[in-house]
């Protein structure tokens, strides 16, 4: 099959095996499949990323000498049943999955593996007990969306909201929009997301931000300050993921300010600890999802609650995946870009 | 009167006007102080500890070209009362009280004020309304521990533990024990507790440690892998306050671990963001308590429930407050050490 393949810190487009479904596994076409940010860490930052992972016990395992074809957001078309299976969906049919493999021997990633290709190549093998099937209703573009919402539905969640509230997202590339969509559908009000991007500013909105904020022309922590969010409890989420941003939030935070941390920033980062000391902040990590979390945001999505349409600001065949990574490296104009591995 | 005085990051033995207590306040007679390692840093860092506090709305005051008295973990005797009193102890009755006023203009603290002479000097005025009295069978060292040990109790109410919370204090210092104390009389179990001190790790125990660790003989982080604790959620508690700390615990907490901390490291540090994103970790930063918090931790002394006696390690008239602060600045050996101003 093509696929774009991750060779020395390189994108490389190749013809390779196509996976062989196993035990209570499906093989599917992929349909879309979006770019994430963390893909783009992992072009750059492989050994870290992947090294921190097997630290705490997580499932991404990558052999650098070996393919690697990432893509782990996607919906993909059911091709045929390995052995041991249900054939619960006709051949043909659109499903949804979360990257992971579950199998006997512990679960395994797809798209951060060597052996698990992901969704920048035409197929992949996915396990049938994971597969959501994508009503006719849901552009399989849209479904693929299910797990960056995820992401942020997620970081809502370990936020551990309470009435009264106010927010404030720091970033508002994927991630951030993602958040922005999980707080609205949780009628956390108001919502303040600063980008430079006047684009992403503009996502922000259609994604349900009440306040945006150009931080080049007014420091975002003002919208926690002023007006009906004086004195109330606020939750900052950092989407950038770049260093520095932490001890900023920190230094601006009010007191007790809770900061959930979902920007992935790969290096070493500083901070002060006594402007945490001294408001007593709270620092929340969030990463990925749960199972049950993925299929609730699928849910959300199909019935209309979560509309990540606006997301979606490109589309590139498997020959422009290079392309759109250095694209993606320089953000500013992008919310999503889809991959099609099937587009010529 | 007598007092040690801060002065250009120096202490000095000196006689300056008692102060004169105004509505609302009382003169006291200080009868036991403890020194606080946050004493030590003022001494050393009393730019960078006062500006964190303006910027965070603290009510720390200092004007380092005017005379500073520390101390401010004391207990006092009533010796005379200022206008608008209601006089409600008899003069001679002992008392303890946070250390701050209470004034309409908004708290003022005292020991870091250049207005409000703390318990390093013969005399200090308090807040007739924070008066907690003292009863006979309390001595005045014990009660003076107070203070400190409603740091311990407050930290542990921060940390929001629940029923299977498994805890480890990393550094025993006076901060340290006043957790552990807290915690045992929470009921959490085990409690286990690293520092590299032997003496130290005695006090641990005394104070209701499960299991102590030298950090030279085996990993503190093994006590949450190992036996009853082993896939419990944990709970670590920083309280050595050195650079390097904060990285340390995220490096090797186990995933979705809550990490108080309480340690108060002055200086800038570092942390790599990507471990607490991989283990979804949690920073909780605890200074200080409330008024509740701090009569809560005095009944609780009052009635037995927190024994801190052991604590006591050392005690010093007010010509050896410098070189306790000195033998303190490389600790090992102490617990508290008490200043006793009225000793000749």
């Amino acid at each position: 099959m093509r696929a774009v393949v991750m060779r020395n810190n390189r994108l490389v487009l190749d013809d390779i095996p196509a996976p062989v479904p196993g035990p209570g596994e499906v093989l599917v076409k992929t349909l879309a499949c979006g770019i994430c940010g963390t893909d783009l860490h992992a072009l750059k930052f492989a050994e870290a990323l992947f090294a921190g992972s097997r630290c705490s016990g997580g499932i991404f395992a990558i052999d650098p000498n070996r393919n690697i074809v990432m893509g782990h957001e996607f919906c993909a078309e059911v091709v045929d049943y390995g052995p041991a299976t249900r054939k619960r969906f006709k051949v043909g049919a659109r499903v949804c999955s979360t990257p992971s493999l579950t199998r006997s021997a512990g679960d395994q990633s797809i798209g951060y593996s060597s052996e698990n290709p992901g969704g920048f190549g035409e197929f992949m093998r996915l396990s049938e007990n994971n597969l959501l099937e994508v009503p006719k209703e849901l552009s399989p573009e849209v479904a693929a969306l299910t797990e960056p919402m995820a992401v942020g539905y997620h970081a809502v969640i370990k936020a551990r909201l309470e009435r009264r509230d106010v927010a404030l997202i720091i970033g508002c590339g994927p991630v951030g929009l993602s958040v922005i969509a999980a707080l609205k559908l949780k009628g956390t009000a108001p919502i303040a997301a600063a980008d430079f991007s006047p684009r992403r500013r503009e996502l922000a909105v259609e994604m349900g931000a009440d306040i945006v904020i150009d931080p080049r022309e007014k420091s975002p922590y003002d919208a926690l300050q002023t007006g009906r969010s004086s004195s109330r409890p606020a939750v900052i989420f950092e989407c950038a993921g770049v260093p520095g941003m932490i001890d900023e939030i920190m230094s601006n935070a009010p007191r007790e300010t809770k900061i959930v941390v979902t920007g992935l920033c790969m290096q070493r980062d500083h901070l002060y600890p006594l402007s945490g000391l001294h408001k007593e902040l709270n620092l929340q990590f969030a990463l990925g999802y749960t199972g049950y979390e993925f299929g609730e945001t699928f849910q959300n999505i199909r019935k209309g609650k979560i509309r990540p349409h606006a997301m979606i600001t490109g589309k590139v065949g498997i020959e422009g995946v290079e392309n759109a990574f250095m694209e993606l490296g320089s953000p500013g104009h992008h919310g999503k870009v889809l991959v099609e591995p099937w587009r010529s």
